[in-house]
């Protein structure tokens, strides 16, 4: 792989700040950079220390394009451990873009999406797995999935398995080295420790294939289906879920309505709400098709929320009651939270009423529930977010348990685990280890596609893609 | 003015991007960020160098909440002049709101919009005029506007007013000083001397008045009408205007097809192309409303761009005869261009014909023209960037200047002159000193209120607030 040009781009998040960060990595980038920047001091920017600051003026011959503040990094100790330069500049775009462009004249090229992190892995600043982590991080948006980022970039999980892979290697050579010496029979490999080391493997395999539901649905939101016809107060009741953390997310520009009311954080966790329908209303029009659409969407989500305006159930029971039970017929296993909205309008009597009547229509199980709630007065919100955060299996998370959360990683592990459990048919019908040695290869590689031990470009230009340009 | 309390805000534009960087300004500034940072180096935060780079993580308690670059300014050394801190943090939204959020629980408060430049201001880094052009450089989108920010955060525009303030002070000290030595009659300042500087600052104040015109053009881009109806090719026009420099402009993320219509950069100069109807289709239908409309829009610009199909001019000439005519006799000062579009259609012969019947219809000036392109293949587009370039007074930009684009410079500008115009009648009639002192006294104000050495709160506060936050 050529890594010797020297790539530039926009680091920070596009458009007009007060500032924007340039980074320039590779052999040429502080010659390049020098060669455009005038310090203040007077000092010459490549004759500076590593990890020091300097103010001055970035120049096109006479022109001057922008008074920067630039930041030097000398040999590997760098986030791509190559030579690199951080220019932070006034945050214009059009400043950005013809300190670019300048950069490009001079003989750098625009970094790839991922590319500076790509450089990272294969200068050995982190294994593939950390900088996978490095987007998930980037992405992150709730903190369950920023702790579970963060956990994997620091390598947790990437320690387990390489500790793992290195064991089982020993093992493999040993076993490798006895077929050397065949004809005498002997053991280098404890064939006692061997399997207890396979079963250790196959027991931490499981846990982390069985992990990726929660990871995955941690890292991605819970989709909430939303059943309930219109003016019953869903955009009431996720302001009310909101609260104070809505604060927190609209103090950040370009967060538009639309993503705040399809995506809320709660106690940490990403929650995605899916607006239906319903299908009562539905089937007096276009009968099929509201129903098919409504359904399609229960499908994909995690748990059911239905909404009911406690004041029209009060007066038609019925309706709701039928369209209810087809829910329930239709999704036997499916958490169902029935929230019977604007009790405030309500004596208690018919509240408890409301209550007795729902909650005959659930089954008596810990994943369905039947809440009154105003969501105008913020009455059972609380009660509301308890509920939905119990359907999340919180306990992996709260114990700093490694969780698998790509699907990249979800595959590898399910591949090692097939090999291991042929290693294990192996031992219990003594195979001979010219052919188990095969057997804890494949294992030995898709262990290493995890960590990048093993790799390939095409595998490394998917995972890359995926990034920013200027990560 | 309280300026000891630390602030802190986001200082790259809002969103996603690989790295987002926190700034922290103020006495406590070093002190906050080495209690919530961890140096990977084992290094304590406060004791290192000014002008220094630390990798290290950010912590709440225990909690790690991202792995980030710091940089430290100490003393007066900073972009604010007071202790610094730039966090160099990944780019998620919920990385640099729990940053954020982690400082103002240590102390920080939330920095107002400008309140860094502003501090930077109050402690001497710059003065006002030059606090003024750092939003303008941030607003800049091209090379024009750039360039007079660039200038004048340079200082070029308030040197010049400042050293004549400093002259027209030292005069006014000696006249003062007549004062005291009234019954003596005694003349310290030179009268000559003085016509003299009178002379040169009435000079400077009516140039640097004139320019405004020409610098707010710049600044804001040339407003140019385009009156066409459906179909004549608006879009492709601006799309073959923009040709190779759509390149840069559609790199930028954000930048929607929308504004890359309205606003394009010809040459380094911002024009705002205004979309019209026309006149003759609207005569038919709302009769006033559409007519008024569009002259309205022509009324705001200072170009007139009508673009006509020409082939349809071929058949139904007198349509548009009129049409223009009735434009011409309602602004007959404004620049016309005349741009017959589709030529690609036509034989040579035609084109000719269609020429010499326009031609007719504008007054012979360099300020109209005929033009006949095909915006579709490119033909003439060339020879209209050209002719809209004309129509800037580009000869200042080149020659380096000084424009005034700032409308409240522009304001104390013509303010002093009134002043300066009021000495110049003193001295004409030969006004006792301490009525021409005051005179002199004003004028120094309002010099003072461009470079900010006559300042107050709510000048300051109006200033700033239309800088961005964590600038």
């Amino acid at each position: 792989m050529q890594i010797q040009d020297t790539i530039a781009a926009l680091a920070t998040a596009p458009g007009a700040g007060a500032i924007a960060v340039i980074r320039v990595s590779g052999e040429n980038a502080i010659d390049i950079v020098s060669s455009i920047f005038d310090a203040k001091s007077g000092k010459i920017l490549k004759d500076q220390d590593t990890h020091t600051l300097h103010l001055g003026n970035i120049k096109d011959d006479n022109r001057i394009i922008d008074e920067a503040l630039v930041s030097i990094f000398k040999g590997k100790r760098s986030y791509t451990g190559e030579p690199t330069i951080e220019i932070s500049c006034h945050g214009s775009s059009y400043i950005q873009q013809e300190i670019l462009q300048l950069l490009f004249r001079k003989g750098c090229r625009a970094a790839k999406a991922g590319e500076f992190t790509l450089r990272a892995f294969i200068n050995g600043k982190m294994d593939l797995s950390q900088a996978e982590a490095v987007a998930d991080l980037i992405a992150s948006d709730n903190a369950g999935a920023h702790q579970i980022a963060m956990q994997q970039m620091r390598g947790g999980f990437s320690n387990e398995i390489a500790q793992l892979r290195q064991e089982l290697l020993d093992f493999a050579s040993l076993i490798e080295l006895e077929l050397d010496f065949a004809e005498e029979d002997v053991e280098f490999a404890n064939r006692e420790e061997f399997q207890n080391l396979i079963t250790k493997i196959t027991r931490v395999l499981k846990r982390l294939i069985d992990s990726f539901a929660t990871g995955n649905v941690i890292k991605n939101g819970i989709p909430v289906a939303i059943v309930g016809e219109p003016n019953v107060g869903k955009s009431t009741l996720l302001n009310a879920l909101l609260n104070e953390e809505r604060a927190i997310v609209s103090d950040i520009a370009g967060t538009t309505r639309d993503t705040i009311e399809d995506e809320l954080s709660i106690g940490g966790i990403g929650f995605r709400f899916i607006d239906t329908a319903g299908i009562r209303e539905t089937v007096d029009v276009i009968e099929g098709l509201g129903i098919k659409k409504t359904f399609e969407k229960i499908t994909q989500a995690q748990v059911v929320l239905y909404l009911i305006n406690a004041d029209k159930f009060r007066n038609q029971p019925d309706l709701f009651i039928v369209e209810i039970q087809k829910i329930r017929n239709r999704f036997p296993d499916k958490p169902l939270v029935l929230v019977a909205n604007k009790i405030d309008h309500l004596t208690e009597a018919e509240q408890h009423s409301i209550n007795e009547q729902l909650s005959q229509l659930i089954p008596e199980n810990s994943k369905s529930a039947v809440l009154l709630i105003s969501a105008k007065t913020g009455t059972g919100v609380d009660e509301l977010k308890e509920q939905l955060l119990q359907f999340v299996n919180m306990g992996a998370l709260r114990n700093n348990e490694t969780l698998v959360t790509n699907s990249r990683h979800y595959d590898a592990l399910l591949k090692a685990l097939e090999e291991i459990e042929k290693v294990q048919q192996g031992i219990n019908d003594g195979l001979s280890s010219d052919l188990m040695a095969i057997d804890i290869r494949e294992a030995l590689y898709h262990f290493g596609e995890i960590t990048g031990q093993v790799t390939n470009d095409e595998l490394l230009g998917n995972i890359f893609a995926n990034f920013c340009i200027g990560k």
